[in-house]
């Protein structure tokens, strides 16, 4: 049969059945290389899975359990979670349980510790799963049903999306990271610009990105709807599962012809610093073009989307010798031990601390409005975090603006939503 | 008229009311020095005293705000007990509002920021508020009306209590601190041994305490139902308020032939390190005693008992190059922000990282089951904190063991109820 040109998440599904291709909106069963679950979508998907009588699992080596979204414990109800997903895990002998000192928040941790890869199919039961396409890996979310049943067949099923290409262009402007490169996307197609699609990041900008942005940009695929958003594995990405990545990877790429049902091209160059205003991702506008002050009343730092180290480096830079609005509660959550380590170790901690911001342990917490920071009726938050939907981090009468790690810090001294330009600062300073 | 011997506490009431004495038992009305409420506190307090429509408060330099037992804000219901606090704050000015980054808890952060200090008399609505005892100030809990009404008048009223001297001779053994003293005490005279009664801590080994140690024993006074927990202000003392505290001290002792109803005497060299087992502080025992080996879940190292620099140091010195045994969550919350940049320079929060600690920005949190390590069901946990009643740390059938700050550290290691030397440590390594 002749080789038909494919797209990089049609390849890896491709690849991964053994197969010469695989057409969008055909149904496919593929194995899996990873599960994933955390200290809310566990415990549902073993009630399923022990209501079976199965008795035995997959592969515990290929179950991933993270407590990370109310831990340290905040109630009663979450340490009861917390407390079933650890006796399932010492139960199946699952190894990669992760609570307490060890534990990070899942989407950064998982690829700190090298258990996703390039050429990997991953499923998750959270949404921002599909943060692993960052390294070439076909990575999404699921619900806890569909997760309980691989956890027993080892395989889920995927209609294979049709893809989007999306490429980048053009040097950016100072301060600009990933996380605004993906903002303006979806500002550009919609919270439902690419549902069920696959998200194909490519373009020069691209190849020139940390894998830290890279992570940040495909963590929000699913906020334009996307299944899946995949980056072809680099020698950025090679460089990071070097030393990490235990398995052969698998480094597939987009043939030159491949059929996309869309290419959009963005001009990098004219994208200024963004914030995505109350209630929607897609609601974008650049903040020099805010025509009031939005003053706020706290900042996060943090979440699965911009919790790394090169999150906390660009914070540190800002917040270096500056304090914090007596105004405002900045709240940075580094997202990993390491991380926590590493920032501790390069004197980031400490010019936070001296800034007047608080750091909490790894936790998605506020992001998703599960504690370390919950908003009261009115008050504003700027976040580096994913979602800004009608009480995401507390009550219904909040708002949540969404912005890079630059924004954020900057917005923290200002006491507004600003940019480090309004402090005086430069990127090369 | 002739001038009769007094007690401590008995000599800061009268001195405040300008007497030559007051009588046990007597109802004294007196101007208070300071006034304190917290998150959870201050928002009934408030709702009283608006609904008065006094319109002014008596002094808003006097009245002390700290938002620290729930934050930073674990939910929506805490988030507006803050907002309700802070608006308050603003309306009468009140400039001892503390909230985000520069919030610590309570107990620890008024003595560090010189808001308290000898013959002073303080009323919180927390019952901790004995705390300041450690001072020489005559400070005890009231109820949120009670504190409402001293916002209006500027005064409160005591039935003047009786007094119990406790005196501590002999050297303590190795890793003993104040904890173990006031644990043992307790546990001599039981959770109502000293109810209503003022309680002298004094003698030879009083007078060799940090500070931070008699901050703890003061701190647990209520633990055995005293009214308020007194330290005759010394050397120590006067060092420790140097450079904080605005006010001139007023000095006080007790007289040599003061009348106490009982004097209580320790050798405090056959104090071993202790630990109060489930579920009263008075279930004291020796932990070399415990007959069987006791498992535990989690360990915390904080609160406004002993989360202070110098519990920290012991914390660092057992933990370091040493690692948190596995099946142990060890949160260490260092008490205030000041406190936590300390351990910062000291290097006491590496060691603690590296050890695989979780640390917490400074919050009340788990001592009072309110958040950051919360019980399950049938978990077990050593905590620095003060009180191990049924469900005190989550879910009902979950225990609490206190103990200093040396036994927590090295049961975190051990991943059992043991002591520093059971991991080869000696105090003077």
């Amino acid at each position: 049969m002749k080789k038909r040109p494919m797209t990089l998440a049609e390849k890896i599904l491709a690849t991964k059945l053994k197969r010469d291709y695989v057409e969008p909106g055909e149904l496919v069963e593929v194995p899996v290389d990873l599960t994933l679950a955390n200290d809310i979508t566990a415990p549902l998907a073993i009630k399923i899975f022990e209501s079976t009588n199965i008795g035995k699992v997959f592969d515990p080596e290929k179950i991933v359990l993270v407590m990370d979204h109310f831990t340290p414990n905040k109630d009663i109800k979450s340490a009861e979670q917390v407390r079933l997903c650890r006796e399932f895990a010492r139960k199946y002998k699952i190894s990669h349980y992760y609570e307490g000192g060890n534990c990070g928040i899942e989407h950064a941790l998982l690829p700190e510790l090298g258990l996703v890869g390039p050429g990997d199919i991953v499923i998750g039961a959270d949404s921002h799963t599909c943060t692993y396409g960052a390294l070439g890996a076909f990575a999404t979310g699921v619900g806890s049903t569909d997760l309980a049943a691989a956890w027993i067949t080892g395989k889920t099923w995927f209609k294979v999306p049709e893809t989007i290409k999306f490429v980048y262009y053009g040097r950016p402007k100072p301060w600009i990271t990933g996380k605004d490169l993906i903002l303006y996307t979806i500002g550009d197609i919609g919270v439902d610009g690419a549902l069920y699609k696959a998200m194909e990041f490519t373009g020069e900008t691209i190849k020139k990105l940390s894998m830290a942005e890279r992570f940040t940009m495909a963590n929000m695929a699913i906020e334009a709807g996307g299944k899946v958003g995949l980056i072809e594995p680099d020698k950025i990405t090679l460089a990071y599962i070097k030393n990490r990545f235990k398995r052969e990877p698998v480094i597939l790429k987009a043939d030159k012809n491949a059929k996309y049902i869309e290419i959009r091209e963005y001009d990098v160059s004219k994208i200024d610093l963004l914030v995505a205003l109350p209630h929607l991702p897609s609601n974008v506008k650049p903040v020099k073009d805010l025509p009031d002050k939005i003053y706020i009343d706290q900042v996060v730092i943090g979440s699965c989307t911009n919790g790394r180290i090169e999150d906390l480096a660009i914070a540190a830079k800002i917040l270096k010798n500056r304090k914090v609005n007596p105004n405002v509660r900045c709240i940075i959550i580094p997202a990993t031990p390491k991380i926590y380590y590493e920032a501790l170790k390069r004197g980031y901690i400490r010019v936070f601390i001296e800034a007047g911001a608080i750091v909490s342990p790894p936790t998605c917490g506020p992001c998703l409005g599960g504690h370390m920071g919950i908003l009261a009726k009115g008050e504003k938050a700027v976040a580096t975090t994913n979602r800004n939907f009608v009480g995401r981090m507390g009550h219904p009468e909040s708002e949540v603006y969404l912005s890079g790690p630059a924004v954020a810090a900057a917005s923290a001294v200002l006491g507004y939503i600003g940019t480090p330009e309004e402090l005086g600062l430069r990127e090369e300073d």
